[in-house]
C-alpha cells in the first residue's frame, strides 16, 4: 500500500488541472501544488505521502458526520421527516428542486439538507449546540479540532446563495425561526481545520462500523454507520454520484477545500487532499488517485474481492 | 357608464368564490362581502358602487408604479439592465427561474422583479428613499397615502420566500447589500393604504398618459407611461396575463389584497376591489368585472372601437 | 411612408448579422443578401422596397392564420380546450412546459401549439383538409399560393423534434391518432410560398378587421380577428414576445425563413423579408426595421398615436 | 431462508394496496392475487414461496441485461457516449431530462436511456439482433424464453411517450434512424415472459459474477457484472433509488408488471412477483418482501455481514 500510495502521490503531482475554489475568498488563497494522500487501516495503521500535515477546513467533508449526529440525536424517522435520501440529478447548491418537487431538501449531502441538518443539532443553546458538535468531531479523529475564523467569516460573508436556501427551508417549514444561528452552526462546521491524517482516521472511524481505531472508543453508534455510507454512496459525490459509484465505488465525500474521503468497509479509510477543482466543485487529482486507487484494490463494492493493504 | 357598473356591482356581490389571502396574517382579517367598483374618465369624472372607501393594502398593484418611478430616476438602459421585460409563464413568487435561466429576473411585475426594482429608489438614506416612494404615490392620487404599519409588519415578519429570493439576487449581483433595507422598501410599497376611488385614480392618470386628470399634475413623464402599460399588458396578471390580454384585453394589474386596476389609454382608469382571491392570487369578482365591462365596452385594445363612457 | 421604407431598406441593407436557419437543409440556401419591405394600408395601397416578390416558404408565420382557421371552424371554447393563450418563457421548440405543467399546449404561436391546431382543420379526409387550408390562405392573399415540395421534403425528413412533440401530444391526449397526417398538414401550411407583398397583404387583411382590402372579401370573422392578435402579440415572437411588446408594440409573428410581419389595426398591415436570423429565430433586419417603423410612426399600442402613412 | 420466505408470503399475501399496471391494457388483466418470492443461492439452491410458476412480462426488469449486453458488444467507453450512469431525480419515463440537460439519457434504468441502449443491439437485420437478445437472455436463465405477443402488441400500439422520447434522441443524434426497429426491440424485450423461478435465476447469475449457478455458462464476462450492478443499485428503483439504496441496500431493479429482483454479490439472486403496484411503478408486495429480507439477513452493503441461507 505505502508503495501504491506513494507511486500514485508521484504520478498526479504534476498533474496541473483545475483551480483552488475562488467563491469563498479564503479557499482561494489555497497553495495549488499542495497534495496529500493518507490510508488509514480499521487496525490504525497509517500509510502516507505528500503534505500530509497541511491543514484545511472540511468544508462539505463535513456533511456525513454531522448526519450521523442527526441519526444519533433524533433516530431516523425524524431525520427522514426532515430531509430525503434521494439523489437530486442537480448540482449541489441548486435551490431548485426545493421548489419544484417535494419542499423537503432530496439528500442531506447538498447545502440544502445540510443545513436542515445542521439546524438540528441538540443544544441548549448556540454554545452548547456548537460544543455537541466539537465533541463528536473529537471522537472520529481522536483529539480536538479547531475552527478556521477567517474561513469561518468568509463563508459567512459570502453565503448569500445559503442564505437564500435557508430562508426558503423557513418558508416550506422545514427549519424553524433562528435561520442566523443555524447558518452559523453550518459555517461553522465547514470551517472545522483538519489535516489528511485527521480526515483519514474519521474515513477510517467509519470503515471500523463507528470505532476509532486507534481510542477504540465509538464515535456513533454502529447502527447508524450504514445510513451515512449509503447516503455517501449514492450522493456523497452530488450529480457525480452516478459516475463515482460506477467508477470507484466506494462510498465517499468531496469538499470544495479540495478534500476528498472515502470508506472501505470492514478495511480502511482513504482522505486525499489537493485544492485544485474540477467544476463540479471535485478535487482534480483526488479523483484520479481515487480511481486508481479503485482500480488497484478492486475496491469497489461490487467487484469480486477487497485486498487488505 | 353608471348603470352598467350598478348592474355589475349588483350581478356580482352575491358571488361567493375564492378566500381572502391568508399567507400575510393581516390579509386574512378583510371582510370577504367588501365589493366596490370605481371607474374614473381622463377628465377626471368618477363612476362608483359599493364600499368605494373601504380602505386597503395595495400589494402587487404598487409594482407598476415604483416601476414608472425607477425608469424616471434611472432611464430605460439601466433599469432593463436589472430586471427584463419577459412573461415568465410561471407563478409570481417563482424563484425558479432566477436559478434555471438567466439570473436577471424575468419582469418587474413578479416578486423578484419588483424587489430588484425597489432596490433601485434613489435617496440618501432610508427615509429619503421613503419621501420619495411617497411622493411619487401622492402625484397619481392626487393627496398623501399613508402605510398600514399592522400590514406592514405582518409582511415583514412571513416573508421568508421574499427573503429568500432577496438574497439569490444578491447571490447573483442583481442587488447589492442593504438587502434588509430594499426589503423594507418593498414591504412598504405593497402596504400603502389606498380606497378603491384612489386606484382608480392612479390607473386614470396612466390613462392619461401620466398626468393627474384632477390636479393636472404629471405624475410619471408620458414616455414612460408606455413602457408601464406594455408591461402591465404581457406580465400585469402572473401567469394568467395571456388569458387576460385575450379575454380582457387591456394592461392591469391585480395585488393579493384583492385589487384589480386597468388603464384603457387615452379613456379612463378601472379600479375594482373585492378580497375573495382564487388560487392565482386574483380578485374573483375582480376578474368577472373585468371580462363583462371589456365585452360591454368593447375595451379590447384589439377589439374596433372603444366606446367613452 | 414610401421615403421612411426606403430609407430603412438602405439603412439596414449592409447590416450583415445572423445567418440563414440551417436545420432544414432547404431553408439554409437562401440568399442572406435577400432582404424586402412591404407596407400594405387597409384601403390596399402598398408601399414597397426590396426584393419584394422574392419567394419564401411561410414557416411560422403561417401560425395566426391556421389558428384563425380553428376559431372559425371550432368556436373559442373548443380550441381553448386543446390549446391555452400564455406565453411560455421558453423557446419556440421546447418540450418541457408540456411536461411538467398543465399537458396543454401553452399557447397556439410555438410548435406544439401549432400542431395541436392542425389536428383540428376539418375535412373528410387529407385532401379536403389540405384544400380547405389553401383556401383560408387564398382569402387572405386574394390568390392561389403554391406548396415549395422541396421544403415540404426537407422539413418531413428532418422534423425528428416536432415527431415527438406529436407523439407526447398524442400520449397526452391532445391530438388523436392519424399523427402523421396531422403532421403533414403542419408541415405544408409551413411550406406554403409567399413573396412579401403577398405577406404584407394577409396582414392588411387582419388590419383591416379581417377582410381583403383589394378583394374585399372576408378572410376570417372580424370577431375573431382581436383573438388572433392578442395571442401575436402576447406569444407571437416566441420568448421575446414581452421584449417586442415593450420595444415594438404591435401584434406580429416571426418565421425561420425571415419573415416577420405586424399589425397595426384599422390603419396597415408590415412585411420584412430577410432570411439571416438571430439565435432566437428572427430576421436581424426584420427586428430593426420593425423597431424603427414603430419609434418612427409612434406604432405602438400603448403609444399616444398612430400616424396613418 | 425456506422457513423465512415462507413466513414473508404469509406475512404480506393479504396486503391489499396498490393496482396492478392500467396503462399497458394487457398489464391491467393481471390478477391482483398474484404473489411469488423465489431465492436462488449462487450454488444453484432454490426455495420457492407462492405462484412461482405463473408467467409474467418482463417489462423493466429487462433493461439491466440489455445494458450488460451492450456493454459486453461494444465496451465501456462507446456506451458511456450513448448513456450516462446518473440517478436523475426524476420519473421513469421523463421526457424532461433530456431537453434541459445534457441531451444524453441520464441512466440506461430510464425508458430514454433503455431506449438507446436497444438502438445499440448489434446484428444484421431485425431477426438478427432479436436473436441475439434471446440468446443472451437463454444464457442467463439456462432455456429459451417466449414473448408475449399480447403484451408487445399492447405496449407498441399504447407507447405514445416512448415514441416521443425516441424521436427526441433521435433529434438529439443520440440514436440514428430506425427508430421503429428500435422500438421494436425495445418491446421486445420489455415483452419476454418468465417466471420468478426464471428470474431468481437471472439474479443469481449475476450474483455468481455472471456465471450460471446450473448450467455453469458465463451470461455476461464477469469484468461487467460490476458496470451493471453499479446502476442497479444507483438508478434501478427510479426515483426512489435512494431510498431503496438506504432502506434495502442491494441492487436491485423492479418493473411495471410487478416483478422486483435484486442481487446479493456471491451470495444469491432474490426475486419477488406480485402485480400491484405503487404510484411510482413498484410491486407493493415486492418492496415489503424486500426490506423485510434485508433487514433479516442484513443485506445491505453498507451493513457488517451477509448471512448466507
Amino acid at each position: 500500500m505505502q508503495t501504491l500510495i506513494d507511486t500514485l502521490y508521484k504520478k498526479y503531482a504534476s498533474l496541473n488541472a483545475g483551480h483552488p475554489a475562488t467563491y469563498i475568498p479564503e479557499l482561494a488563497k489555497a497553495n495549488p501544488n499542495d497534495f496529500a494522500i493518507v490510508v488509514t487501516t480499521t487496525k490504525g495503521e497509517q500509510f502516507c505521502a505528500g503534505d500530509v500535515d497541511r491543514i484545511f477546513s472540511l468544508q462539505s467533508t463535513s456533511k456525513p458526520f454531522i448526519y450521523g449526529m442527526a441519526l444519533e440525536e433524533h433516530g431516523r424517522e425524524i431525520v427522514l421527516e426532515k430531509v430525503g435520501v434521494e439523489p437530486t440529478g442537480e448540482a449541489f447548491n441548486s435551490i431548485v428542486e426545493l421548489e419544484k418537487r417535494t419542499h423537503r431538501p432530496y439528500n442531506p449531502m447538498i447545502n440544502s439538507g445540510a443545513i436542515a441538518i445542521s439546524s438540528l443539532i441538540k443544544g441548549e443553546n448556540f454554545e452548547a449546540r456548537l460544543s455537541s458538535m466539537h465533541t463528536m468531531f473529537e471522537r472520529y479523529v481522536g483529539h480536538r479540532l479547531n475552527v478556521g475564523k477567517e474561513v469561518f467569516e468568509s463563508e459567512k460573508k459570502t453565503a448569500h446563495r445559503n442564505r437564500s436556501i435557508a430562508h426558503l427551508l423557513r418558508h416550506f417549514e422545514v427549519i424553524d425561526d433562528g435561520i442566523d444561528e443555524t447558518l452559523d452552526l453550518y459555517f461553522t462546521q465547514c470551517s472545522v481545520l483538519v489535516n489528511t491524517k485527521d480526515l483519514s482516521m474519521m474515513a477510517a472511524t467509519l470503515a471500523n462500523y463507528g470505532v476509532n481505531p486507534m481510542t477504540k472508543m465509538a464515535a456513533i453508534p454502529s447502527r447508524y454507520v450504514g445510513d451515512v455510507l449509503s447516503l455517501m454512496f449514492t450522493c456523497g459525490m452530488y450529480d457525480s454520484s452516478g459516475e463515482w459509484a460506477y467508477s470507484v465505488g466506494v462510498p465517499a465525500k468531496s469538499g470544495v477545500s479540495g478534500a476528498i474521503f472515502g470508506v472501505v468497509p470492514g478495511e480502511f479509510g482513504i482522505a486525499v487532499y489537493s485544492p485544485p477543482i474540477d467544476e463540479k466543485g471535485h478535487s482534480v487529482r483526488g479523483l484520479e488517485v481515487f480511481k486508481d486507487l479503485s482500480h488497484e484494490c478492486n475496491l469497489s463494492i461490487f467487484r469480486k474481492t477487497v485486498k487488505v493493504p
